[in-house]
């Protein structure tokens, strides 16, 4: 029986002590001695031609080292890492206020600022494309010089046949959903530091959550060679899908190419950030779903629009996932899923937590609680009659062979005192408040998906001093990955947490192992990490059996420090073991890879990379909602989320992922809109982009539904992004409820006040 | 379908052509620039007191840098790895002529010889133990200060009550066999060469079928940090085990600590080798077998006395290997072995091929050959009868739970035309000319046995020009566990032998895997290389598919130089795969133990290391032999060996092995014999101490008898050592069919003559 058990019980974060005292050290900590500032001029103008530029001035000033301009820029300028259209500084063409198009690279922030003021612009404006209407309006402006207008990518699923068969059914609903570009709005604002060395090298540390990827990305906007870029990733004050992709770094890394082998700092302001960082992308979605009169869901057809901004970056694959996701964790017959993404010059959208999936869940539980109305059925058992079981077909028909908790999950909002007491609470509702129990059901696919190596290389090594040290390669945004890596390898290995150390992803030192998203983080490398671990441990004991002359390992064991003789409790300590060992014996790598599934529907070729996926985390929210009839306020006054995310490795941190990403998923629901007009943001900072502090948040209640999957580190899945996706639906849904049939979000007291008028618009 | 298939095909050796050419370098061949000479003086008396030594003249002669006595070893000058009592110097005592005195430093071989020849010592002489009699005698001199007399170790193994069955059997058969000392005349005698770096490591290129435990036997007889000893060890011109164990090594680390960093060069010629060298342990062994009338062996009660010499070395684990194989390859229900082993002052004996073993097939099939002759039976039916099978439990009560194939390899002989023949064979002997057919069942222990970890761990890399390099850590003695190894690696990771780099034993290189030696050196490390190739062979497909962006690599494959695309064709190949890996992450390294028995029979705790063996090659041999009537000249006219040594994986290897093992054998049959007369060596060099050239001996016909040993590389077993056990016994047998039951080997002219008067002893 080993002594150390770690995994499931609810143990302090390793990191945690370290980031409470502030000892821990952020990207945006990094201060190097002899330090430079290097900041980007941003276009001001949505859509334009880039006429002249006149920076005299700026290098002029004493103080400025480098004024750089598309000119400058050595490579492709452009950046980007599936789709490569955004330049790092344009040098023709601008396509969004926030575009860079010179770079400044001086002493002080304050000369910083004064050199950027002084460049003189001159930008000839263009028509405006200010969302999806004009983009797709015949004779719209193009973004970019495509012959598909500004239409990125348009795919259509198709699993039987949908439109056909919503002739044959009892009952049909029909509805058009909006949601809003949402900000990640992360504590750490992008940042970093770059050094160019003697020899070449560049040496970055960035607040990123892909370093390795990173490389390829900088190298080709660059003209670089990836393997003379090294990168570091410190913890990240939050990412949220914002850092994956580059932000500083491609800027970054020009500034230090002409810092004169200084290092050189870029920090983007929390109004740089909403200004030129990435977004979710805006959707517009007209769902009809069919369904027989005793609820069994038939068929669904749907158009989804998503507007990518002014570049693609992952706006394909976001699509994807979007119409994968179209019919929730429901079994649906026929589907047919007509996806467009497509540019405007709004700013650039990107990945975000819940990846295209939040934009559905609000549609397809729109849909669901529509239809629960109409057939007079409670939208609970709706939902459970519906909701997919293992080794059934999804929507877009892919098995489901992994662990699928999605009735379960309703099960436990089912027996919660909450749904048992709804009619009693709403009936209690105080004078002037409104008060409805809404409900979600909702999944995210998790990890790459088919068509891309979704792996991870893991190394641990026995340090000199007899400690156990992992390499994480996969960034911390604050999920707590990294210290659930350090619980699996204390349990691997039988040490205490005393006894480990904690390297975060290096280029230099770790080994690649893909991006800190898409709910994969801890899945695909800690499975990884327990290869590595499990090799460490038969390593270790065979070597102490050499050492002690023992003829059969099976009699070592691993205690905390040492290895120890089951039989007559002589110790080897591991410090003195790891003086026996030549250096190249004193670690072990691992490697893993997700499993995919070979299912995929009609149309679904059109999604090389990243379509569909396998393994689905589920869960189901439910939301106590007041509506204030004088003012139109909305407010959640209880939360609960059932969660199946296999086996719960730390409570605490599952708790926490399940907390943050509701509350990130209500200031989506009723807060955050990155409000444009015409191509200008008016959320240009946090006084008028809202997002909920801990004040305007209920209680949020978490239940873990767990069950085994079977791929799985420890049998876990990943839960980074399902979180996500129930307080928009469920919030709506508890709207519905008390008669506010909302289809845009988020649901602001304006929005409210118009509702009680019957526009919903 | 793999394309590569190398194991179990006849393909040349990989080193062969470097071997051929004269490009392969050995030990011998180290001449490093600024190299001094190092050389011994000799005791010459073997036993006495050091009463003083006159080292002036040496001293003081041009040339000289350094004449060193006991009193320079700074450790605890005793050599040895499990029993170390030879001193590096002696300073008070000799035990045998060959013991070392003094040792000069010098700048040429010549001044070498002058300033040794000039030391003047004086030693008393004290009275000779000049064998086992001697030795044995109640007020004999003992040869180290020891309560048990001469007697090293003295142990008995039981199982059963074989003196009480013995009352009982049909049929008893008794007789008394002596074998002689043997000199393992290896092509390439005892030699290194060292040199001490500023920093106090000690880099030294030794022939040694053991660098990395040198490294110990080293530090601890001359207080040097094993860490700070870096050996390498290539090629070896032979071994036979008189290089396991320190020959040269702490003599020439020593001239090394007082070099002033230069090299030093240690050579020892021919006739040093012959008197300072191990040899095969001399034995006395009296042996009573009993036997039900139908053959059935019941009871065998043996008494073993081996001679270790003047030190112990390996000499306590060689009689345990004596007893524990005392009853060979059969059945046996009561078992008593009662063995000795004992100090003279006769050269120092230690490891040989067939380790303790060799010596008992003589005994053991000698009353074998006995008892088939009292009970009228033919003797290959005697001992398949008796011979041992999956299941059952051998002389000593393990249980036979690996591969065993005694009876198929006697099913061989039994179809073999020399068998089938003998009695027309004989009947057609030429005038004056005796014939007789004889044959041997034998066997051989594999690998260091219970109570030692018989393990390895080994490593493969991908070079940065894309081919794979591996990092051999056993000694090559010359009988090819390095090309099988590089064969195994060619199989696994489906590369051609073009793509292979091989590297030689090498401490700073390579890692820890015990000795050349035991039967063990291809079967450990290839377990160990297996796990090593897997590893890297899912290394570089994960790698590759991350690279490929594939999903799965299972569609993923080695081809030479490359990975291929199952599907598409597409290659990547391994120049460019390597380039994408951090260094850290282009090597694997794996590990194997050998697997033990638990079965002990009573007084078997006596050997804490070494002691029993679970797994065992066997052989049945047989020799057509003549004599001359006239000159008593025996001369084997045909070999024939049929060997289970598991999966054959390279038969042209195989076939070599068995028969370098046979030709060694019948040397120890019928001239090699280290004749020493008052501990005084008279076999002083290669014109009196004879060994059989080509022209001597028969062609010897090897059949593989091939069973799969789970536990092995590809199901082998290791044949180094058994097919030196059947020579000796065979032509015994074949000499007592023609009226000649020889007792004592060599079986020399003079014997044979002796014999034909009646004479055996």
């Amino acid at each position: 029986m080993p002594s150390v058990q770690t995994i499931g019980s609810r143990s302090r974060r390793f990191d945690a002590m370290d980031k409470a005292c502030g000892r821990e050290r952020f990207a945006s900590d990094e201060y190097p001695e002899g330090m430079l500032w290097a900041g980007a001029l941003r276009a001001g103008v949505p859509h334009g031609v880039i006429r002249g530029m006149d920076t005299a001035r700026a290098k002029a000033m004493p103080g400025v080292v480098a004024v750089l301009t598309a000119e400058d820029v050595p490579g492709e300028n452009r950046q980007g890492f599936i789709h490569w259209d955004m330049p790092v500084l344009c040098g023709d063409k601008v396509r969004h206020a926030g575009d860079a198009v010179a770079l400044v690279v001086a002493e002080t922030r304050e000369v910083l600022s004064e050199a950027l003021a002084s460049i003189i612009l001159d930008i000839e404006s263009l028509p405006v494309v200010d969302g999806l209407d004009a983009a797709l309006a015949p004779d719209a402006p193009r973004v970019h010089d495509l012959e598909t207008g500004n239409i990125l990518k348009e795919a259509t699923l198709r699993k039987g046949d949908a439109c056909e068969a919503l002739t044959h059914c009892a009952v049909i609903v029909e509805e058009t959903f909006f949601t809003p570009q949402q900000a990640h709005c992360f504590l750490e604002t992008e940042n970093g530091t770059a050094r160019m060395d003697e020899d070449g090298t560049l040496h970055m540390t960035v607040s990123t959550q892909a370093p390795f990827r990173d490389r390829f990305e900088i190298g080709r906007a660059l003209g670089l060679p990836p393997n003379r870029l090294h990168l570091t990733a410190p913890y990240l004050g939050g990412g949220f899908g914002g850092k994956d992709g580059a932000t500083v770094q491609c800027l970054l890394a020009l500034a230090a190419m002409h810092a004169g082998g200084r290092p050189v700092k870029m920090w983007w302001s929390r109004e740089e950030s909403l200004l030129a960082g990435y977004k979710r992308h805006a959707a517009r979605m007209h769902f009809r779903l069919g369904a027989e009169a005793d609820g069994t869901l038939t068929a669904l057809v749907c158009d989804l629009d998503y507007d990518t901004g002014a570049y693609a970056h992952l706006g394909v694959e976001i699509m994807a996932l979007g119409l994968e996701h179209a019919s929730g964790p429901y079994r649906v017959e026929h589907l047919e899923a007509n996806g467009r993404c497509v540019y405007t010059n709004n700013p650039v959208a990107g990945a975000f937590r819940g990846f295209g999936v939040a934009q559905v869940c609000f549609a397809f539980e729109g849909v669901m609680d529509r239809l629960a109305a109409k057939l007079d059925m409670d939208p609970l058992e709706l939902r459970a009659k519906n909701a997919l079981r293992p080794g059934d077909r999804n929507g877009v028909g892919v098995g489901m062979i992994s662990s699928t908790g999605m009735k379960e999950c309703l099960a436990g909002l089912r027996g919660h005192p909450f749904w048992q007491s709804r009619d009693q609470w709403v009936r209690e509702a105080p004078p002037l408040t409104r008060r409805g129990v809404g409900i979600a059901a909702v999944h995210n696919g998790m990890g790459y998906g088919r068509g891309l190596a979704d792996s991870a290389v893991a190394k641990v090594r026995l340090t000199e001093e007899g400690r156990f040290r992992v390499y994480n390669s996969v960034s911390d945004m604050g999920q707590g990955n990294s210290p659930t890596f350090v619980q699996m390898a204390c349990e691997i290995l039988q040490q205490d947490e005393s006894l480990m150390e904690l390297v975060q992803p290096d280029t230099e030192r770790s080994h690649p192992s893909g991006s800190s998203s898409a709910g994969r983080t801890t899945y695909t490398y800690g499975n990884a990490l327990i290869k590595a671990c499990e090799a460490m441990r038969d390593k270790l004991l065979h070597r102490a059996a050499m050492v002690l002359m023992v003829d059969d390992a099976s009699v070592l064991e691993l205690v905390p420090g040492a290895v120890r003789h089951a039989v007559t409790g002589q110790e080897l300590p591991l410090a003195a073991l790891v003086g026996m060992l030549h250096p190249d014996d004193r670690f072990c790598i691992g490697e893993a890879m997700m499993p995919v599934t070979q299912d995929v529907p009609e149309g679904g070729e059109a999604f090389r990379l990243g379509f569909p996926h396998l393994i689905f985390p589920y869960a189901a929210h439910l939301a106590r909602v007041e509506v204030d009839e004088l003012t139109g306020n909305v407010s959640v006054s209880d939360y609960v989320a059932f969660t199946d995310g296999g086996r719960v490795l730390n409570p605490q941190n599952f708790e926490q992922q399940v907390q943050g990403a509701v509350a990130q998923g209500l200031g989506y629901a009723l807060w955050e809109d990155c409000f444009a007009e015409g191509g200008r943001l008016l959320t240009t900072d946090l006084s008028n982009y809202v997002i909920p502090g801990a004040g305007d948040l209920p209680d949020i209640e978490s239940h873990a539904v767990e069950t085994e999957e079977q791929s799985g580190p420890f049998g876990m899945k990943g839960i980074g992004e399902v979180g996500m996706n129930g307080p928009l639906p469920a919030v709506a849904s508890a709207l519905l409820r008390m008669g506010l049939p909302m289809t845009r979000a988020p649901f602001t007291p304006e929005r409210i006040l118009a509702a009680f008028d019957g526009d919903n618009s």
